[in-house]
């Protein structure tokens, strides 16, 4: 059991999430993968189309057979039948000879390239007038051409898209060993605290935080539970958290604003079997109160009470964690150039995420900063994007060109 | 029933999907309705937090008491109670009183600033020192700061993120008022084409349309049915289309690549009750043979054959759609600056999705263009992002900065 007292730079927080192993692998439908990240490398199980198929409506042929065509001077084919969609030609091309063949067609033996059917004419009976020279291979998908059989196509960690799960389906892929689901438990805590549904009386406030982490970690793939609402009872929330130990992979704790009850999560996290401490401060702003530990291999988080700072930090380390457990790497940080409105101040040393409203202005777009507290929700649902001002920079000026991540 | 047979612009294209309504609201469970689009602007039923909350842990004060305050000239105050947190405290501030309170807790009558612990000091029996002067307001959050009752704090139309969730949670919504999902039957036809669960035979591919489309559509919050496969005969997709009318609000047609099969698709729309052709024609690439038609308040779309030409069109096309039928604007597209590597040539009047890898360097993000044809589907599993070439354009060269937009 090690602790630090000391605030962590976000990339020291970053690299310690390394303390925790991708899950498990699970078979999943393949209808129900998108999202999901790969457990393995996928290599194809065989060629993919399999033969060598039309890229266009025209007429197969042996390209030495249309060598040097042109509109002046066409090549005179035998055409000596159609190529059926969906099963192999009954048709083999010999010298002189084509055949009709539709987009996606398989090509008849002794065929290496098609004739767009714009560069042909009838020449009656059977013969058929083509005006366009061709290479061999043209217009022709040949039968390795999208996957040779054992080439890997997917890396284990590839994050599955639309496109992928074509790929899969292309193939065959029934079911896909994709990682598990990571199992987040979320408990908010706070004396003053009631259950959303609940009617609060005077000095109460709704639970916000559950609702909205439960959210986010959803988008990121997780499964949640909602452990509910605990009181700033030590001993209470310390067997909770126990009992939270049994169903989760990460447990996450938000609430306890006030110094005292922050120290609490300590203690707690770290009277959990096999425990220690990682995290007890980062140097981020809003989310300096952010406190990392594990016990075993489940991760122990502590979020800030105030919506808007939990958030903030949920996304600066929960959503990488939840990213990592599912065995991918982090992605490309997605958003838009802009152009700051204002000058906004910050302290050396610390990641400040300036919350930034986006307007789209003849020149680009401009990055406004919302001035709204982190402790109204507010704030953060006028905010379009997070800016962010970096460790060694004391703010950033009206008129800089930065970098507005999109919130989404 | 009029019918176009010259190339629309894609922005044509977008503005007729104004022909297609949002659809109706219903009431869903707020932890499940993140990503959903509000169907109505919400107002705030009440104030919130509802009570004039302390932002941090100190002494709850009237300003005009510790104005001036200093290090050497502290002002000395009774301490009458400690604020109770979750309930109104019991004390009403007098002249020269304070009262200890924590972040989250409710000010207690008279007070209208709190002084931080750290500026406070012990002074023997009830009293204490406060070395700091304090504007009203000071560390409180207003009773009606946050939102006040009455204030449209979502306008309709608002995709729900984690923080509007939040929000929602933080005024008691248990329900809420969201358009329903779009419902997107999705029929693949092509006399090749098996599905994917099955072994093709020489000639034959596996469906993978349907499947990545499906994907696509459940990222954009559609409900997906998929109708299966159909060969391509016209008597048979027409009585199968005239079924799906019956279920969905969107019905999807991919394949028929061959020329006589697109414009057997446009018939097939067309003998729908009320229908309407609005596209035959799209001046895109990929995705060129783009068909758009209604059915009454149905939309038929005609999407390309080939896999990755279907997904590129569908991604300008059918997500603006899914976002119109839920009553949401269109977001800001979300992706990051490069600089291309290589030039690629285009066709003015016509919108180019030119696929590309990213590769980051010191200087920034570098995009270097999927040479693949649109027929492979490793090309666009390749690709991390697409860079729009515009009409007005013949092409971008080797070196041009530009934005390249997450396939995500």
């Amino acid at each position: 059991m090690k602790s630090f007292l000391s605030l962590k730079s976000v990339d020291e927080v970053l690299s310690l999430l390394e303390n925790f192993a991708p899950l498990a692998e699970e078979s999943v439908p393949l209808d129900e993968c998108a999202g999901r990240y790969l457990a393995r490398d996928f290599a194809a199980p065989e060629d993919l189309p399999g033969f060598d198929r039309s890229t266009v409506d025209g007429y197969a042929v042996r390209a030495r057979d249309v060598f040097g065509a042109q509109e002046g001077s066409p090549a005179l084919l035998e055409c000596v039948g159609d190529c059926p969609m969906g099963r192999a030609p009954d048709i083999r091309l010999q010298e002189g000879q084509t055949a009709r063949i539709l987009t996606g067609g398989m090509l008849p033996e002794g065929a290496d390239s098609v004739v767009m059917v714009e560069y042909s004419r009838p020449a009656g009976d059977n013969l058929v007038e083509l005006v366009r020279s061709q290479a061999p291979g043209d217009h022709v998908l040949e039968h390795d051409e999208d996957a040779a059989a054992g080439k890997v196509l997917l890396p284990a960690g590839r994050r599955l898209r639309p496109q992928e799960i074509g790929l899969l389906a292309a193939l065959g892929q029934v079911r896909v060993p994709v990682t598990a689901r990571p199992r987040v438990a979320i408990l908010s805590t706070g004396d003053e605290v009631v259950p959303f549904e609940e009617k609060p009386l005077p000095g109460q406030v709704r639970d916000v935080n559950s609702h909205s982490l439960a959210a986010l970690c959803r988008s990121a793939g997780a499964e949640v539970r909602m452990a509910g609402l605990m009181r700033d009872d030590v001993e209470g929330l310390r067997k909770t958290v126990r009992e939270m130990l049994d169903f989760a992979d990460v447990v996450l704790l938000s609430g306890g604003s006030s110094a005292g009850m922050r120290d609490h999560t300590v203690d707690i996290f770290l009277s959990m079997p096999e425990s220690e401490l990682l995290v007890h401060g980062a140097a981020i702003s809003p989310g300096k109160p952010f406190i990392l530990a594990r016990s075993g291999r489940i991760c122990l988080m502590g979020l800030p009470g105030h919506v808007s700072s939990a958030l903030v930090c949920a996304r600066a380390f929960l959503l990488p964690l939840l990213c990592r457990l599912q065995g991918g790497r982090p992605g490309i940080a997605s958003g838009v150039p802009a152009v700051l409105s204002r000058s906004v101040a910050s302290a050396q040393g610390r990641r400040d995420f300036i919350r930034v409203r986006l307007s789209r202005t003849e020149q680009g777009w401009t990055a406004d900063p919302v001035t709204a507290p982190s402790g109204l929700i507010s704030g953060l649902v006028e905010a379009d994007a997070l800016v962010v001002c970096p460790e060694n920079s004391e703010g950033l000026y009206a008129g800089q060109e930065v970098f507005a991540e999109l919130l989404i």
